[in-house]
């Protein structure tokens, strides 16, 4: 049967994530392959339904505070509708799924910069998602000084509009040292699975760079 | 530091848990006691919009069918919610609360009905919930034979409307079958917590039992 391959894209806002994602579908589509983007959360018609609770639980009075698990058990929500409608159809038809965003965010997120600790995150993704694994995650992780640089100008930039990026554009610098870190612990913990990307380099060289892994990846045999 | 005091209702539809409930609060308002209800799923305005989710799931073909760990999952997004926002509060005032259906119903409906496991829904509840308990839970659990009876009757009788009542109206006998051998599962597991009520007696009757279990633990200490 065919099985396709699965990769996520990781990083702090303004990690250019979304970026190398766009690229990499595109060099693979080039190549032939069928290619099936998403990012979370929304992707399917009823992840757009929860995405729009999430965003007007910030906006609209009328909601009250949403509280963090209330935040984290929809985006699981979010999460399973996807695995189930797109990622794994796509998958058993050979496609090769780019996922921008996934339960490695919700663990650095939620899980270190809102406190909710890894343990509870993970227990979360097992009883939701029945455990899904990336094949492959791809984590942009600059410095955590120029991720902190690229955070604040983004929110200065985005500050008067309600989108996702800026959801965050509040929380301190240490909200965000406590996601760098956790981030870096996932890659040590997960080896054979995060290919972090540190250097501050160019988006071609990064981009060249995500296309030698994935070659290499998709070369190899999957388990 | 004044706690309250947290009472859940369960059983199958049309088991007389909402009349029951609703008699139990009367009465105990009409003692002085301050009481607050709720139902789930809904009872917070985020609540309502994820009802509105799950029930427009069933109804809007553009939002495509339902998986049932995305079910699950919003189900606890409603619980985490309704407990920040409703129960927590209200316990911490000194309040009786009494919900109408809580994590029994999702282990009973989710986990047994639908098939998705004990375990997995004990999770849900430890990760999204943080694992709290009902002081007492009401279980209304007639003889198999007549809550079929009664389900297929309500079944009919709510064939036409989009009701929550008769959302698993296409489901089996089978289907209410392990529902039903579920909650008598979770009574013989936690024989502290739940009290079954298996008698076909007069609602009155009941609502007479109910009334002295639940003044006999109003008097105990709470732990």
């Amino acid at each position: 049967m065919a099985r396709g391959f699965f990769i996520t894209f990781e990083g702090l806002d303004g990690s250019g994530k979304t970026t190398q994602l766009r690229r990499l579908a595109a060099s693979l589509e080039a190549e032939g392959n069928t290619v099936v983007t998403l990012r979370q959360p929304g992707s399917t018609p009823l992840g757009d339904r929860i995405r729009s609770i999430l965003l007007d639980s910030r906006s609209e009075s009328t909601l009250g505070p949403i509280a963090p698990l209330t935040e984290m058990a929809l985006m699981f929500a979010d999460r399973a509708q996807a695995i189930h409608e797109v990622i794994l159809p796509a998958l058993a038809a050979g496609s090769i799924v780019l996922c921008d965003r996934f339960t490695d965010s919700s663990e650095a997120y939620q899980g270190a910069g809102r406190g909710l600790g890894s343990q509870r995150i993970l227990e979360m993704h097992a009883a939701a998602c029945d455990n899904l694994q990336p094949d492959l995650t791809i984590l942009l992780l600059p410095s955590l000084e120029a991720s902190l640089k690229r955070a604040r100008r983004r929110n200065q930039r985005h500050s008067t509009k309600g989108s996702d990026e800026n959801r965050f554009e509040s929380e301190s610098d240490d909200f965000y040292r406590r996601i760098h870190a956790k981030y870096e612990e996932i890659a040590a913990r997960e080896p054979h699975r995060v290919f972090p990307i540190r250097d501050d380099a160019s988006i071609e060289q990064i981009q060249t760079l995500i296309r030698e892994v994935v070659a290499t990846r998709l070369a190899l045999p999957v388990g």
